[in-house]
């Protein structure tokens, strides 16, 4: 976390779709369970993602930014600048399903966040629930990381474990996994936040 | 498991070392947590490994067959040969650190069991544990798993979880994990055992 000082970290929300991971960080947010934030702005590149209405049901600012055919860092660099004039701590992707430009990296370095549903380094990618299932593996979950230029390949911050049974659909999987992380990624923010804040005292 | 009709299944642990996982398939199949079972011979490829006295302490048969800078195919003929004369079912590996030759597949296909210090298909390969400290995952676990052509890529038979610590060495973490593998790889003969049986009762 850059520069925030005194008083609460400001966070943004990328979603594309439903937002549940939204729903999530915003009720985390409203009862506390992480502190010392405010959420700021929630950004759709979709203008018809379910979660906008969710958003605006929670009397929160929402933006659609479409990409309107404009090269990825074009698109990218409206974005920044709508976050950096809401002046944006915080960035957390829930279901956006664009890649970030190396500029959008750069605006917010180590202060963008993902939530992926596998036990990453495995399964990256889409499809991570058909990726599991396919392998035959007996246990997966999901991962809060940090968003660098590889795919899902940032560094770790808190991970949960799901197990698979043998009948599992990827419907079934996919729910099982969904409603972990909806517990894990208000765990990670709040992590992140309170680690930047034991930094700054640091200093 | 291939044609082994009425009776107890004959396993064949191989190891290079202090086999403490040979230990715990000896101890489960003695007091009967893997049936119908009756451990045939230890092999280990190293005269020196501290496993083959435990396995003489437990009144098993041992074998010690050397390298002896022969290529890989003819050292392997020699243990396959053993291991037919013993009318083995099931090879385990357990810390036998040789890569098994496509003619030792071809003659036990589907019939040889590794145990894999991680949650695969997360780090593969050697140094697993070190792996997955240096990687900053918080969850790992150990992984029973059919050996085929691929490192560490065969077909899953069962994981245990394994949680990692703030402050974990490469030893803190291996022995945590190890203390699950002694659990993992008796349930994983057991189930695969078991499961052979049904496939036989169905014929």
């Amino acid at each position: 976390m850059p520069e925030r000082g005194k008083g609460s970290a400001r966070l943004a929300i990328l979603i594309s779709g439903r937002g549940s991971n939204m729903v999530a960080l915003a009720d985390a947010v409203a009862d506390g369970r992480i502190p010392s934030a405010d959420l700021a702005v929630v950004v759709s590149d979709q203008p018809d993602a379910a979660g906008l209405i969710r958003a605006n049901e929670r009397g929160l600012e929402t933006l659609v930014i479409e990409r309107h055919g404009r090269p990825r860092e074009e698109h990218d660099r409206e974005i920044v600048s709508e976050l950096k004039a809401r002046s944006v701590d915080l960035v957390c992707l829930a279901g956006y399903m664009r890649v970030l430009s190396r500029e959008f990296l750069d605006a917010f370095r180590n202060c963008i966040l993902n939530i992926h549903p596998s036990l990453l380094p495995s399964f990256p990618g889409l499809d991570a629930q058909k990726q599991a299932l396919d392998h035959g593996v007996k246990w997966t979950g999901c991962t809060v990381h940090y968003v660098d230029e590889t795919l899902d390949g940032g560094p770790i911050i808190a991970q949960r474990v799901v197990p698979i049974m043998n009948d599992d659909t990827v419907e079934d999987l996919s729910a099982r996994i969904l409603a972990e992380e909806h517990r894990l990624y208000p765990e990670a923010v709040a992590l992140v936040l309170e680690n930047a804040k034991l930094w700054q005292a640091d200093i």
